[in-house]
């Protein structure tokens, strides 16, 4: 039985999407247990409306106090020890559960999952990561806005956590690894870059491919693209913006004549489908990697669905062991061996 | 009479896409001079076929040597003395032309920028500047590429010149400024970001808004958006990168059946020249400001209009004199005067 914790209080759209978010989970997935943290008679009524059955794998913990989009991650945080996020937070610290799920304020997420949830021990920083959908299928992307002003060790980290997530969890084998950078030719880069590049060709047990342009990391041009956050978060709003602002220059098309309009009919309906995973979520939300356990965060406006297939996503993150390896990579690391001799 | 260089070697089309362009220029601009820099008789038996009118404003540079992409930048610059790209820059830097136009490879044209043309006294680095189009009109986005590890006096300076280069070619008052960042918060930003924003807040005769997320660039949030040299030439690289994503998944679905492949009919060709102003360039190439003359470099694969439109937006550049009004901002702001006192 994987035990996951959902902040019930977080998104726009709480309590409802991540009350409901949570039932069909249970209903998907049977060895699945969930405590659900936030307003203990909210939580109560919704849940004595399910099946015995569910109900039994369902653990109400009160939390009385609510973080919002508005205040200060940090503060708000060590502050507000009974929010639903701290609460939720505390159970994957204290092992209760084994990943937390949040569609709160970005910033609190990172905050509760550094302060409370805890680094791995070799883990310098988490990055946050998601699986992107490219013209290759979905592809790992990180970080995309975890920890800025990165230092090479840690793109170098991440490099490492990529690998054992998509080794584990999409069973992909010696997944490809690619570092973002203004161009492919050896000599280009900032200093971050020209530093981390050597160190990753260095590394054992990662499959290396060097640079990857910008443009063709929607491309899908590798199974991991490594990037320092502000970059990554620079390129995943980019092509968010980017979709939104074509899908408009359409929709102006479509009306332009009665021809136009005909044919917006007919292909308005499978295109959105086409790139609506940009928005959507069928892998999950992003990932804090590297913590004493999983914190996935949720879109703000993630729904019933979203929700529902992050438990399910978490639940297979935690099945595949992916904190335990990263734990063992890092410790190896520490230690200086190459894990033969451990 | 605006004199302007041309890079006759440049770009995958050369020579004939820059000799067609400069032809086309020429007839749509009668005041502009044309100083055509490349191999003396292929240029000689082109020009011969042109009118006689044309031919008078017209002058051949014989240049011997042609730069590739495949050169390291600035060693080729430096040992190719007598390539097309060389040659043409030095007209710029013995003020026998006011602008040069290349579409050669882009490390080359920087180089030749920096180290030929030079930087107007008082401007520690040139951005390469462009006019993104946005779904609120072109706006100015810089830098996309030129200098790396960016200081944020740097980032100042381009937010100076790209005001000056708004005001005075495209006409716009009190031209907004906006800064790319994580998120919208003050507290928000990596070292740079931080260091920066202040700065930019104290700036006289800039019209500085605070924060942009990546999102809201092709959205066209402000007049002026700035970017260290690797986050704007992330954000550049990604939109192409996009569109061309969005472009290709709508193929996919217009092959899916009868009705959608009537649909894409209809809609394809209106839908395409929406979208084509991200590869296209009627606003000209991207520019190297803060040179003793105005750099523009072209797309590689510029076609003749694109080229002609290059020397066009050249002319008027050089007849706003935006250099000029560069170099007189960073004389005053070097003798610590405000300018009511120069």
């Amino acid at each position: 039985m994987v035990h996951i914790a959902v902040d019930i209080m977080g998104g726009d759209f709480c309590p409802n999407s991540n009350l409901e978010g949570a039932y069909d989970a249970l209903q998907a997935d049977k060895d699945i247990f969930l405590l659900l943290a936030g307003p203990e008679e909210t939580i109560r009524e919704a849940v004595g409306a399910w099946s015995r059955e569910l109900q039994d794998r369902v653990s109400i913990i009160p939390a009385s106090e609510v973080i919002t989009t508005e205040e200060a991650p940090v503060a708000a945080v060590r502050k507000k020890k009974d929010s639903s996020l701290a609460v939720g937070a505390r159970l994957v610290r204290e092992g209760k559960a084994s990943a937390l799920i949040s569609a709160g304020s970005t910033g609190a997420i990172l905050a509760a999952g550094q302060l409370i949830v805890g680094r791995l021990p070799g883990v310098q920083r988490p990055p946050l990561a998601a699986m992107l959908p490219t013209q290759k299928g979905p592809k790992l992307f990180l970080d995309l806005g975890a920890n800025v002003d990165a230092k090479p060790e840690w793109l170098c980290q991440f490099a490492r956590m990529g690998t054992i997530y998509m080794e584990r969890v999409q069973h992909i084998a010696s997944p490809s690894v690619k570092l973002v950078n203004l161009g492919v030719e050896e000599e280009k880069g900032n200093a971050l870059i020209k530093a981390a590049n050597p160190m990753l060709r260095e590394m054992e047990g990662i499959n290396y491919q060097g640079f990857i342009e910008s443009r063709d990391v929607i491309m899908g041009e590798a199974d991991i693209i490594v990037a320092d956050a502000f970059t990554g978060n620079a390129i995943l709003k980019t092509i968010e913006g980017t979709v939104e602002f074509v899908m408009n220059a359409m929709k102006d098309v479509f009306k332009t004549s009665f021809l136009t309009a005909l044919g917006a009919l007919a292909i308005k309906k499978p295109l959105k489908e086409k790139v609506r995973g940009f928005k959507a979520s069928e892998h999950g939300g992003a990932m804090l990697l590297g913590l004493n356990g999983l914190v996935m965060k949720c879109h703000g406006n993630a729904g019933r669905e979203d929700i529902k297939n992050a438990i399910l996503k978490s639940a297979q993150f935690v099945r595949e062991d992916v904190c335990g390896r990263i734990r063992d990579a890092f410790t190896e690391a520490d230690t200086g061996g190459d894990g033969s001799d451990v």
